[in-house]
């Protein structure tokens, strides 16, 4: 154990402030660590960005996965594409000159995500195929400064982000599916930590020290347990010395039987969208691109989600108190896909118009109304009158719906309809006899989906 | 001359079938030329898709005049994005490995076409550069079936289109910058022909005969008189003897001083949206992405043309009695971009419903409303009853509108709106005493831009 | 016709400076241009350097014929080395971008054949592929200005051969193995000319205009007749009006029937050396590479020649009256192999001892000895007393050789050997009894192999 | 240091045969392993092959230091030759596709091994580049089988070589120059041991168990304590343990100070020829590449030995005790430059006839002729009769020489000259009054530099 200390020492060290170490307080326990209260900024900003990013960007087939579905799995079409396309014995490495970020113009990125109404951007500092987007000591030769783009991506990405008001994390895949050091270490059951010690354990530090992300998005635990990876000594760390020690959040990927059960907020699954209030905050992470994280050349329109669809999973998901992680794949040229920029100015569009019924807000007694489908309700963390925003993923025929979920108190409630200018449109209501309430919808044309209201003091139907 | 004649001979016989030379009329005069009648489906079809694509698609960069931008004018962009990104004296010709078209899928393309509601498609044969989508005989080495894709670029998508109701056409550049026989007959103030005789020519009966294209989309006379480009002799032949002697429509680039003068449809400019009705049938040759015809990698969301911007411009251009010619650059895997797709699909979902006021309509009396902006009209060319087609472009807040250019009869006249399911809904309308017929809109909630309001039986104001 | 000829004239009055044509007398029939004597420093020269360079020397498998085995004869182990180091579609034309030339320093080649002895170079300007290793208008992207190189390669090697006493000389190939319009002439029977009037007849102007090589070897008349070349009226105007016409050699490949009997100098055949005197003069095209006139990269070196069999093929082909031209094939980043270099040189250094026996000789009356194998005989073509040299190829283990061919006279006839320092060393003889001329050699220890004894006052034997 | 221990235990398991430590001496001190007596096969063998290879064959420009002058000294020629050649940014990493091997047999490289009269191979294994030749576990991605050749470069000419009577062996580099964390460790003075116990222990494990090198020729300490590099640790277990630990040699490359004084036999210097007998072994590393050890694609003939070089340097090397481990450089395609391979074939013909005054031999009483330059003394180590050889390194003029280091005795002392065939051709010899031995040579015309006289039962003179 001392190799591995003064491993950390050194390696870490670099770039270290030692932050007046105040009053240690987290266990490397699950309990200890669980203890601590979510940090305020991520259940206020509802809506984070993800970049995959990596060499799996150059071929752009299929999905992130690429190098093992195609070498581990041998999935024909995998095998086929390279067969077709690439001469016999070319190698996944050897797509790394490819991977020339040329275009990559990290205030540009910054500037879509700003408008985008996203409030946090998470980016791969690594993904499962260990390529590293920063400059590591222990990935030589096999990272973004070395071969490739010859850029610090990281680096470069967490400056451009810090001009604007957005917060930088990093996702980090704790396994890598080809080492040899950790495929010796799976063979021995876990028993060794040639791997573990040797490369993951002073990238996670040396990501903290270097780069101080706000959300530390772990992943790829590959059932090894926590002990193997020294999760717990890590985040107690995070917790208690590292430069990012008051602000960061962490998910929950951190071994062998803990998504979902410790850590900071669950993420559980890929797009993660439980129908049902939790008791602690969770994160659904999910991708414009339908099939992929990463960049796909082959997807087509159909492909990406729309910007219905968009806007109906972030109501959803904050409506029962989860962030929306929404993804995108930067080409391996370093420009992001049109099309997704679309989608992310286009959420921009409605949350500058609608983001009262979402930032800052929390779950109201009910999450969808009870009489009528796809209506949603936020309610604003604090608010001098008692409101509650539906937020309407249909717009009737009739122009009028019915809520069940509360009614209205006469010369009190009020509801308004959020026009695409901004402006609050009186809307007229009665509660109808057979316990509905019956608002009046004024049509507006607009190409703005996921309309809002906001009710005013009304009553809760028990 | 009879070298040149016997060159085309046999250039050209192959695949030829030689259509029983019926009555041949037209002889090779401008006059003679312009006698012809515009086969009917063109001006009934509104709507074309163009296609660049080239060797161009592979730096992707600034615009498909990229080569002549890098090394003629030496623009400062372009000579620095090679000087950063490739090897010093790396030439335009060694981009061609990677024009690899290894994701074109022909049936995909005109899938998406057909679902766009364009009736036609060109695609660029042979660029400014020179090379040639097809195995050109005079073009060895430089095209697609010698180097990079290896495939019958054009025969593949013509084989596909044809499988559709889309007819298909060639766009073809009768100079190419670079080739040096064509610099040294322009040396020669074009008394010589090495170029034209040896290339052009027989390149142009090549393509006719083996694709049978029913649009010769010329370009790039380059200010050559067309008798150096033999245009007239080529015409004749082609509505003379040709395989598509019938129904082939050519356009206006065929010489200098021909332009906008004679020929087929009028092209006179790029993007040519004449604000006034013309004598002859014009086209509107346009493009998705605004800076470029040719794919552009760097292009963010902002460069490319919104859905409204689409429409917009084909309803303008109908109104007018042009054809819109909508151009999008695929890439050099032989994608389409999503965000090109997207662009036709919505345009295809607004003629889905919309289309009976643009297809096989013609100019009506006046092309846009005397008293209200953004209010275009069309009307069929045959109809039972007196019918005219007022396409919004606007909706008014006040959800009413006042026409000046026609008003109602009582009992007669009726207005409806195309609503997005295609039903009918009829709206109320009355002539106002300051010579405004007012109608009374009703809004539906759509993602459909363009309102169409069909108007039967008016009174057409004097 | 007249399209041809204003073709020429244009094509061909770059750079031609019209030499005020004194006195045209050869006529574009073989029996006019077979008068013309050849000129003297042809003769004289004896040795002669041919450089097989081109796209071949980028596989640089098998032979400059590679492209041909692999693609029309589908030979196994090209298309095997393909399929094993390329990706499916890979062509040939894609090997451009690699013939890099980086490392080609002409005036370092020059240096090397001025070392080696030779008097000429002979250099592909064009190999059966097509690819001109200058810019050559008709050869667009296809030449060694467009891509690869992008140098005027023979241009440079031109102006520094020209920097030495040696005289330069074009290798030009009639046909190529592929050119579409090549094979629809062929398929034509070659009544048409679509290649040999586009692309052949310009070149060949071209580069005797641009160039003024003092020898054109060419080749690939591939069966066709000697007018579809157009190769009297091509020799005609060489020998009358060119800008080498009082200089210029030709060899003997110019249609079909011609090799072997018309043109220049004779060739006949690959490595032809005939084992008897020949009416007209010859050449013996031999290649240090066994196997192959380009570089292979796979040659080991028992592929190349010793330098014992350099020498032994000079002397047989002094002796004989012909001349060799020993070729080389540098790699396509433009460096002599250094072994190719070492027999060069080796060569070089042999020839500077005895350079007296093969320079400005002739064949003497026996060319080899009647009596005593791997003996070959010359003489100075002019000499004050009569002068045999008797270039030894064995030395005989007992120091002792016995000549048939003739005999000495006493007090007059003086036998020396040619020593490694230069100096002549006398040697005793006696006329045996047997008809045997006997001759004491003094060995000496050198690396030098082929030993000429210069014989004074022979008298011939009858 | 458990950490290091079940490193290693772990590291070095996979193909281990536990040899039953029998009984184990050598402890981990410089005494105790200077006290091992060296295999007595490696000073019978006299001549080795040594082979630089790897990533530095691909830029092949200036030395296999290539990498280090480029980057860190930033010399001018390497500079410009990259910023000529490639890309901005391209970075040595992305040379490694080039590395083809694509021609490599290991069996022809045995072959000519074998021809060449050479009894031991060395390759580099690994190079300061840190690029491995086989699969190593510790350096993913940067190593033949993952990158560029995808084979066991190591293994299967391990496997070749053991087919002929040669023995196989293996050079190590210790540092690696752009390693980052043998930079960090450099930095640390070598206090800590990121990268020896992390990189550099476990490879030289893996190699001596994973290919039985019977030759481990150390490299690159780099200035650093042996201690850093735990190299008495790994000799003992390498003379203890190792499955060779019977017949394998090392050399004295371990640490700071330890070259020339410890290890097994001594190099000292590249080039290393000290002219006077050593108390040691010691071997003479040169190359055949005068400039470079690894393959320089630009030498020419003049920059290679000639092969008079190469046997005088053995003969000299072999008269003062050492051996000659000759260079050459392969190409990154996997072949033998002819050049070089020219070199070991004549090498191995001289080998062929005068083996005997090499092989199996000591330094004679006399190492060279106290009166004449040039010749050159070894004797048999067992002979019946009195024997020593005198190595003709020049031939004198009047084909006599005479020695100053013995002289005959009447009737006993017999002179015979090693002829080309092998055969013993006697010469007659006489002591002159002089204290001359006087030796009539009998001149034999040959290629072979270098004779041999062989004579026996000599008076040495005091």
């Amino acid at each position: 154990m001392s190799q591995f200390v003064s491993l950390l020492v050194l390696l870490c060290s670099i770039g270290v402030q030692t932050s007046a170490v105040s009053n240690t307080k987290y266990e490397p326990t699950w309990d200890s660590i669980d203890s601590r209260p979510l940090p305020g900024w991520y259940d206020d900003s509802k809506i984070g960005i993800f970049i995959h990013w990596g060499l799996f960007s150059v071929p752009a087939f299929k999905s992130e996965w690429f190098w093992y579905y195609w070498q581990n799995n041998k999935e024909d079409d995998c095998v086929q594409y390279m067969e077709k396309n690439f001469k016999p014995n070319f190698t996944y490495p050897e797509f790394a000159p490819s991977f020339t970020a040329k275009h990559f113009n990290p205030d540009y990125w910054a500037s879509v995500f700003n408008a985008s109404g996203a409030k946090y951007v998470v980016l791969t500092s690594k993904h499962h195929e260990g390529f590293t987007l920063w400059p590591s000591k222990t990935s030589w030769n096999w990272n973004a400064m070395d071969v490739g783009p010859k850029r610090d991506l990281v680096g470069e990405l967490a400056t451009a982000i810090r001009k604007t008001d957005l917060r930088f994390g990093l996702y980090h895949s704790l396994f890598e599916w080809f080492n040899p050091l950790f495929l010796l270490d799976q063979a021995n059951n876990y028993t060794t930590n040639f791997y573990s010690y040797g490369k993951t354990v002073p990238e996670l530090y040396d990501i903290v020290n270097t780069y101080k992300p706000e959300v530390i998005w772990s992943d790829g635990d590959q059932g090894a347990p926590d002990a193997y990876w020294t999760a717990r000594d890590f985040i107690a760390w995070l917790y208690n010395e590292s430069p990012v020690k008051d602000t960061v959040v962490i998910n929950d990927r951190w071994g062998d039987g803990i998504m979902c059960n410790h850590g900071g907020f669950l993420t559980c699954d890929d797009r993660y969208l439980p129908g049902t209030l939790q008791k602690r905050k969770w994160e659904n992470a999910m991708t414009i691109d339908k099939n992929s994280w990463g960049y796909v050349r082959t997807s087509t329109i159909n492909d990406y989600l729309t910007n219905q669809e968009v806007i109906s999973t972030l109501v959803k998901t904050v409506s029962y108190g989860g962030n929306m992680l929404i993804n995108i794949g930067p080409t391996a040229e370093g420009t992001l896909p049109p099309v997704m920029e679309e989608r992310l100015r286009q959420m921009g569009n409605w949350l500058a118009v609608n983001g009262e019924a979402i930032y800052n807000t929390q779950p109201w007694v009910y999450q969808n109304d009870s009489l009528t489908e796809n209506i949603y309700y936020t309610e604003p963390k604090t608010s001098e009158i008692p409101t509650v925003y539906a937020i309407l993923l249909d717009w009737p025929k009739s122009n009028l719906i019915n809520l069940g979920s509360l009614y209205g108190k006469f010369k009190s409630t009020q509801v308004q309809f959020i026009s695409p200018d901004g402006s609050l449109i009186d809307l007229t209501w009665y509660n109808d006899v057979d316990k509905k309430f019956r608002i009046n919808l004024k049509p507006v044309i607009s190409d703005l989906y996921g309309w809002v209201l906001k009710i005013t003091n009304p009553i809760i139907r028990k």
